[in-house]
Formats: structure tokens, C-alpha cells, sequence
């Protein structure tokens, strides 16, 4: 009954069940003497947040960061970074019917069979409203690694898909975070259908890493893909991960698997080759769906919302190893790759 | 430089490089008082050796498990459980010449980027030879949860897909671990045509796992589904993870993919409900291909041996999170399902 | 920069400068279902405060904890339990006068060394104010193990020493928690004169542990004695750490040595084995002392008010290994003493 | 039934019962590239065995070191040194009588209320010989921070009291590392006569620590007194810590408590100074004497040979502290004091 902990050195913990007082995240590890920027904050939060476009549920709560610890006039001090975000829009008596019910495909009955009690006023620590805590996390964690890019989309919502892959970072993703226009406008009106049936949707969500020094990744159990993996996987609802397209070119032979480079996604034994990481996640529909939709508050896709939270997750992940090789450079060669 | 521990009550730390003096595992955080038997062990590590069948490259090293400590009489006494296996088989004068060499795709440059310096004489640690550990610590992991069954198999190589997945763990897995007779005799026909040409394979293995309890896993970063992914994302040429088919499921409209319980892998929330857990993992090609093949010891398709292994993680997952459930077990009301 | 989480089951991790806007903890690994009593818990901080004795600093903050997550109708819920105190009596223009100086015997020139910068408006994290939070984490420790006792008291301020230990902890430890009626008075007296001085004084302080079932604490490293001595060696102003007084009792011959069973502390090998834990804790005299005391604000001893400190550092260690046993204990054979 | 590693960037692992097939350590986070010296290690190992002098336990296993992995040509490649000690001197058939005797002080009965089994051929994991494993560790830790010096010695020993405490680390400390030629005669003498009549001693141990970089440690729970504390009193018969005379100056005034700046030992708010670290340690006298003194294999005293495993774990700490400074090294302005 923990686990509420991420990284080594750049570590978060986080907490909060999503009706409750307030959720937030304790980041300890930051690197001290970084400026940072609330407003820059508050909007890495915008990003996530439901209602942002009609697709959305409507619940219009308004995440405002609040900076408990850890930053005296804006720089950043080194001790444990606190942020709360406190929860105002709890309509917890919406969820006073559920008392009994439990949604499948939610941690409903799963919270019972662990803890012999839950939260029955919404996921409690299963529920999407936790991310917003590792958005803030990947905020901090991108201040200390600000040369390298990381830059989340969606591919596909159901059968649509986009067609080609953006090659660089600043391609706009539109409203809802698919960079092609024409799949973007049918993938809208294709929620917007089906939030009236109360009906969701899923799809695959990618994540392009550039600039990431060589020799990120310990040989073993911290390989950058293993930890990227448990990152992303512990996201809810993302219920698969692949570097690159590894399921469908594991089954090249070996001699044109290894033409293309892009195959390796920018590592090789688990560590970075400097390269471009390219990941792909699955992420499922969302499970509330017919008579389970509450009025009005039902999101029949989160894959827009889930790309801060997947960019923040990556930007954790890179810069954790990238504090972990740095305690060794000071040691290493100075002709060894080891970019700042 | 570090990261060579896995698991967090139930513990495993691995050490060695692949033509070093020993490899082995530590195993801290075993229960004590269970008998133990060498001879399965030894099976176990035979199941993942090469050499097993012709397909396989021809270094005919014997593993041969030594237990340094943890265990009297054979009884684990609940101390660290260390087990080595001597490297006999060190032909390095066979790597002298790719002294200078960075075999594409293997971690010789990225080890060089990472430490400054590495052992010219294999893969060191990202060798696939370091899971040889694993499976010592897999074998003591399913000790301790001797109800909770284990079952890994190869569904595709290349083109060759089997047509249907066992219903249960009993199903003959073959000469190659693949559940299908058709289909395991033209793979071990494509390999040896593979091994003659220099060239490589990929595929899927699958893992079924039955009879967890509900209520392993935590709520936030230590899902089971993370802890699953990390798990075998940390094993050399495994590149992807997705429980059941969630790559494609997961563009099923949200009613479709409510309806088939496989769809949710037995775990809901991240907390495992009782039901079948069912992953996928993608392998790479071995990297190793054409010139780069070393005479008569290249292993056209890794797939094969990376069965114990994949069983192995997964043990050792389970076991650490029933373990640490197990810290509060007694705190819970008894109609609480904790099976043990 | 990093360090702020305590414990491996039952863990906290803590944040807040003296001088930010909270201080606070999260509880991670905390058993669910416990009734939780809001009152008890700010009673708790309310030992600790300053201000409840005219020998202490008068600065009148009053600590009151504010739950953000965790429990449920005053019911712990499993997850990690988030509680933070405002802080409310900055009055930082106070300290603006110490921009550039440095107080020797405080972590003033470290944290600078450490950081290269730091909050100059107090003793950051270094400050006896982040004591509070670790109050937090004891009492939800304590509800965990409610049958062991825990009781701490001052044996010695300067020359004023106790002549009798209790040997019970019903024993009342007056307003300044020493358990002698005619020194504490003294005590109060010699502490008003420091006052007015600018003076201050340092001493001993013992804990006994009672109840603590047998076989907690781990061969090795995590020994009870040296989990018990990190835990104390971390509070501020702790200088020393002694089972029992074995400073002095270790220079008897082997024989005497043995003759007394309280010369063990209630554990062998670093476990317990079920008797009563004694341990002696130096303090050493605040620092800001002459013309460093900022008026009025000056606390011419901490012991008073670091007594509630080590009671909940006490339950924090025995509750963690508690947990930890727990693990194990339903594989163990009954006739084992693991009372729960 | 784990808490066999300590540290968290350098980081070891021992593993080994006293009288099992071997013991040894797993040494995680080296720093690669740097020139070992097997034969440097044999003599740490010498300093720590029996047998070196006629007042100890004649039991003369010689402890031979064997490197298994993570040295290549002599040089550390980054990877995890395991490095084994066989037992040779299994004289386990003089043990056998004590399979029903539980010895007072030994960890004998606790083993059995923990674990609920022991190896009843010696004292397990609770063995001072566990300690050799720390000493190898120590080894390649001191290799990490060269111009650290680590120096430690007997103080006292029974009533027997140096009168001086050496000033610099080259002062000789004699057969039995007792830096002043008449105590040591007279000690020798006196263990002498312990050891024929069954009897044992205890005393202080010293530590002085010089070259210690400013801003080592951390402000809250990882404080290097906290962790210093920790690592020493893991150490078996280790019952007390202080730094300086700590229990003896907290009952100064605190001006002049504040005028010696020896007093802080190095340390302020938890963080390293600079200045000298110089801690004391209480040994407990060996518990095996009288009729349970087996013949001929009795130590009347440990201290002589503790002196390397106390240096050995002062060097794991800051080795550990200094790697954990260096993640944030290359962040700090360079006026900060962060001297390699």
C-alpha cells in the first residue's frame, strides 16, 4: 500500500485521492538555483485539464498549482518541491449512487479486494485526476534537461489514423493534440458522436524524445527502455508500449531490422546512442460508457488529455538518468560523449 | 552505473559480465524455511541454455548453479540466497578481434559512451548470458507462490503465427517452445536456413499467467501492469509490451472492448482482479547478423531461450507484490479476498 | 539534495523550509482501515510547540495540521496520507538582518556550500520547525502498533541530572517532561536565567520502548539498533546515540557485562527479542546563543520540546520493521513468537 | 528478512552465513575506470582477520579474496563488483554441541523468532565475520575518494585509557591498533589473562575523518551524522555513537559548547564543514565466555580487529555522500565549494 514514489535521484511522490482535499506531489532530487515560472506551470496543467474542448467532459475545475516548498523567489532551492491543487469541483454527491456499484474496467472492486475499503466518491488513487500530479512533476524535471525535446501526439483514435509522422517538433498539433488537420476535424466530430451515445473511444499515442546525450540507461534492470516502459505503463489506461513499431518489425529479418535505425529508437543494450527515442503507447477507451456515463461528465476519449501527462512521464524518466550518469562525469574521460 | 537490483521486498541483485569469472544473482528478501531443490534449478537454467537445439548457437557452456549461501540443509534460512555459475566456455580470444569492432545494435559503443571504457570480450553486462540470473531468481520467486502458474510461449517468428493460444498452462510448448507441431517444425526449418545464410529472427512470446490473487499491485507507479512492463522491458531485445492484444483492442469502440474481460488482462486500476494475466512482448532479430557472425556461435533467433526468462520476471514480480501485500494482510477484514 | 523520505514499508517523505508557506509529510505505506482521531494528532504537534513554557522561545505560531489526503470519514484509506501546517508566523523581515551572516553551530555556510544558494529567511530544512512533520508521521506510526509504548523523557539538563529512572510510563514528566519533581523546577529556573543571558543549555534524553514483539529488526544493516540510530542521529541537534549506557557499561568484563540483560537494550544480533529498548540521546546547547539570540524569539533548550520528536522517530522505526515482519509472518511456523 | 545493502549510489550488498560455502559483497555504482589492487585488498582483509595476533581467536582462515565480476585488467569497468571469500576453516563439528544452546548476547534465539529456523553452525548473518564483506566494500569506496583519510583506533579498553588522541593520521597504532605504546603493552597484557580465563573486554573505538569536502550530506533524514550512525552501529557489538565527546559537551553552556568548534565534528545542520569529522564508538565486550567459550577459538576482544571495519564503513558513507553531491556538481556556481 505505497508505490506512490517514481525515480532515483529526481523522484516524485504523489498523492491525493481524486475527491478529496487536494491533490499535488512532493519532487525531491530538484536541482537547486533553476528559475522557474507558475505561469509556465498553470498552463503545463491547462494542457491536461477536462472541458478544454467540447469533446471533454464538462467538469470545469480549474487546476491552480500552489507552491508549498521548496522555491523562494522563484529559484528553485534545492529542498523538496511541494504543489498542491486543491480539488473544488467535488459534485461527490453525483457519486453517491455509485456507492454500491462497481464500474468494470475501474478500480472499483479491485480498491476493495486491496485496501478492504475505498473512497466511493470517485478512483480515489486509481483516478485520472492523479496525473495532474506528474504533469507537475515533468514540469521541474524539464527545467533541469532544457535542451532536449520531448514532443507527445496522437496517431490514431479508433480507425483514424494519421498518415505521416511529423518529423520535427514544432509541427502544431491542433486542439486536440493530432497533427494533421483533416484526421484532427473527423476524430472530432467522431467523439462529439460518440459523447451523445455515450459511447468512448481509444487509440495510440506517440512520444518523440530528441537530443538525449549519449550513455543514458544502466545495462540491466534501469535500461532507459524498461524505466520508460514503467513510466508510461503506469499511466492510467495506457495499456501498451513499444519502441518504435516493435511489434511489427520484430518480425523483419535481422538483416533489415538493423538497416534502419530508427528500429533501435535511439538505444542499444538499454542506453542512449543519442538518437531520437520514438515510443508508441496503447491507451484503452475509456470504461465508463452507457447507462455508467454520469450526465455531463463523461470524456469519451482521454487520449488528448493524456499527452502532457505522457511528455511529463518521459521527461521524469531522462532526467532522473540524466542526474544518475551525472555523478559519474566528473570521473569519465573527458573525450566519452557525455553532452551536458 | 548502477541499477542491478530488481524488486522490492522480494529482491534480486545480478552481477557479472559475459566472459568474466562467474555470473550470479543475490536473492534478498526470501522467505524462509522452504525447501529448495538444485536439480529443478538446474533445469531451470538448462531450459534457457544454448546449445539445447540445433537452431541455437553451438557454445555448449554447462551452467552449472553453485549456492554460495541462503540455504542449509536444503532449506532457504531467509538470508540472502546467492547462486553463481562459472563462465567455462570464455573462447574470448574469438572477440579479440572485435576488440575494436561496435557490433550495431549491441551495447558496445553505448557502453563505451556510458563508462569510457568496457570488456572488449562480449556484451558484459547487457549480454543476453546475464539472464541466466534471472531465472535463478525466478526459480526461488515461484517458491514462494507455488499456486500461481507460470506459462510462456513463442506465438510468431517471422511470418510463422501460431493459430490459436492455449486455453491452459498444460498444452506441450515443443522442441522450441511453440505451442503448435506445424508450426514449430517450419520455424526450426526457417532458422536453420537462417543460421546457414548469417541472417536473423524475430517474433512475439507470450506470457500467461493464472491463479494471482486479487489485490496485488499499487494504485499509482507500482501497478502490476508497470511492474510487469519494466520487468520485461529490462530483458535484452524486448522491445515491446501490451497486455492482450491492446494495440488493436484499444481501437475497439469503448462498449466492445467493456464486453471481453480479456481485454483488461486481469488487472483493473493496475490491481490484479483475480482473472488471467495475458502479455505480449515483441523480441528483436538477434543483432549479430552476416560478417558480424562469429563462426558457429550465432544465434539466428533468441526467442527460444527468452522463455524461462519471461517466466522468470514475471515470478519475481508476483512474488515481490504478494509479499508486499502480505505486510497487511492482518490488518484486513477477513471477507476481504486475500487468498494466499 | 535529496533524503527527505524515512522508512522502507511505513515511510515519510517531508517538505517545507521553516519560513515557506507549510510544512507537511506523506505517509506512504500506511495501513488502511485505522480510525484516525484528528484532535490526538494536533495534541501531539501541540508537545512539540513552542510557547508552552515561558522558558522557550515565545514565538506563539500555533501548528495546525490540515489533512489533504488519505483518510475518509476519519478512516485511513490505504493511500498515502498528506498532512501540512501553514506556517503561519513568518515574520521573516526578522531574519533580514541575517541575509549575510551566517550562525555558527546552524546550517547556514553548509547549506551554501551544499546548494550555492539558500532561503536566508531561516534554517531551511535544517530548522527544528521541520521536526514537525516527522510528529505526523509518529502518530499515524503509533496507531499501527498500538499495544507497544513509547516514553520519552529529559534525564539530564547541564549538571541537573535525574537520580532515578522511571520504571514505568505512567510515571508524569511534569511541564518540561522530566520525571523528577525537585529537578524539574531547578531545571525551569536554570532555564530562565539562560534566557535572560542569552545563555543556553544542552542534555540527555532517554527512551524506552516497551512491548515490541520479538524478532523485528534485520540481521545486518537494518538492525534495529542501527535503524533506531539513524532515526535519532537525524533530528537536529542530536549528537549521540547509546543503547542503554553502554559508553559506560562496555568497559565492564564480559561477565558483569552479560550478568544484566538490560545492557542488551532489548535486542541481540540487531533484533529484538522482546524486552524492554533503552536508549540514551545527546543534545547539544541551541546556537543561537549571545548576540546572536533574536529577541524574544530564543530558545535557551530544545529538549522540552524534542521529547514528542523522539517518541514519534521511535514509533516510525518499530512500525516500519513491524511491517516489514509482517511480510513474512503468515509463512512462518506458529509456534515462532511473532505476536502481533 | 532482508536489509542486506546499504548506500545509495555506491551501494553494497553482502551476502554469506559464517559458515556457509562462502561470503562475499556485491558492490553496485562503482565509479568505472579506476586502477585496483588485489593485493592492497588482501591486506585490508589481514587487517580484519583472526589469528593476527595471540590474543585473538586462534581460528586461522586465511581469507583469501576472489574478484568474480566488474575488474577487467585490473581496472573497474562501472559495472557490480562481486568479490568472494570461501570458508575454509568450517569447523562446524565444534558447533554441533551448541544446536540446542542459544548463547546470551549472541543472536541465537532471535534468529529463531524471526526467522523461525537458523544455521546452528554459527552465527549466521549475525557473525562478525559478515564484516569482512564490508571491509572489501570499504576497499573500493576509499578507491572513489583518495584524498579522504580515514584513520580509526582503540581508545580505551576496559579501564585501560589513552591519555592522548593522536593529532595526524600517520601516528603508528601498533600491534593491536592501540595508538600509544604503554596501553598497548598493557593491554595485550590484560587480554591475555581475559583469554585464559574465559573472560572478555570491550572499550571506544575513534574514528577521525580528514579532507572531507564541504556540502556532503543531506539537511533532513540522510544527515552524515544519521548515516555515519547508521553505518557503525549496523557494525555486530557496536552499542553507542557520538561525535566528538557529544554526551559529555551537550552539558556545556552552550557559549562555550559553541567557542570549540570541535564539538560540530565536522558538521553543521547534518552537512559536512570541512573541518575534521571525529566520531566515538562503544563496543560491547565478546559475549561468548565462561563455559561457553568454545577452546581455543575465543576472541576476549574485538576491538583490535573492528579498526578496518569501522574505517571501511566511514568510507562507504562518504563515498556514497560525495557521489550523491557530484549528481549536482556541474549545476552548482562555481565560487561553491565542491572540491573534488
Amino acid at each position: 500500500m505505497s508505490g506512490n514514489n517514481f525515480g532515483k535521484i529526481f523522484n516524485i511522490t504523489t498523492f491525493g485521492e481524486s475527491h478529496g482535499e487536494a491533490l499535488g506531489v512532493v519532487i525531491d532530487g530538484m536541482v537547486p538555483g533553476i528559475d522557474i515560472n507558475i505561469h509556465d506551470l498553470h498552463l503545463e496543467l491547462k494542457r491536461r485539464a477536462p472541458g478544454q474542448h467540447h469533446v471533454h467532459t464538462s467538469r470545469k475545475e480549474e487546476d491552480v498549482p500552489q507552491i508549498l516548498s521548496g522555491v523562494f523567489n522563484n529559484k528553485t532551492l534545492g529542498t523538496p518541491i511541494t504543489v498542491i491543487v486543491k480539488n473544488t469541483s467535488q459534485r461527490s454527491e453525483d457519486y453517491d449512487k455509485l456507492k454500491q456499484t462497481h464500474r468494470p474496467g475501474h478500480a472499483d472492486q479491485t480498491t476493495i479486494d486491496k485496501y478492504g475499503l475505498r473512497d466511493h466518491r470517485g478512483g480515489g488513487r486509481s483516478s485520472g485526476r492523479e496525473t495532474l500530479a506528474r504533469v507537475i512533476g515533468g514540469y521541474f524535471a524539464g527545467l533541469i534537461i532544457p535542451e532536449i525535446s520531448f514532443y507527445a501526439y496522437i496517431s490514431q483514435v479508433a480507425h483514424f489514423k494519421i498518415s505521416e509522422h511529423p518529423q520535427n517538433h514544432l509541427v502544431d498539433r491542433g486542439e486536440i493534440n493530432i497533427p494533421d488537420n483533416k484526421i484532427s476535424k473527423e476524430v472530432i466530430e467522431y467523439l462529439s458522436e460518440c459523447k451523445s451515445r455515450g459511447e468512448s473511444a481509444g487509440g495510440i499515442v506517440c512520444l518523440s524524445i530528441q537530443g538525449v546525450p549519449k550513455g543514458l540507461g544502466e545495462p540491466v534492470f534501469d535500461k532507459l527502455k524498461a524505466d520508460l516502459g514503467k513510466s508510461m505503463l503506469s499511466i492510467p489506461a495506457c495499456l501498451g508500449f513499444q519502441l518504435g513499431s516493435s511489434f511489427e518489425s520484430c518480425l523483419l529479418p535481422g538483416s533489415d531490422f538493423s538497416k534502419n535505425s530508427m528500429n533501435f529508437s535511439g538505444m542499444e543494450g538499454g542506453i542512449s546512442n543519442g538518437e531520437e527515442i520514438f515510443i508508441k503507447l496503447a491507451f484503452k477507451p475509456t470504461s465508463t460508457v452507457g447507462q455508467n456515463a454520469i450526465n455531463g461528465r463523461h470524456d469519451p476519449c482521454i487520449l488528448p488529455r493524456v499527452i502532457p501527462v505522457v511528455e511529463a512521464m518521459g521527461k521524469i524518466v531522462i532526467a532522473d538518468h540524466f542526474l544518475r550518469q551525472n555523478c559519474y562525469a566528473s570521473f569519465l574521460p573527458s573525450n566519452t560523449d557525455q553532452s551536458k
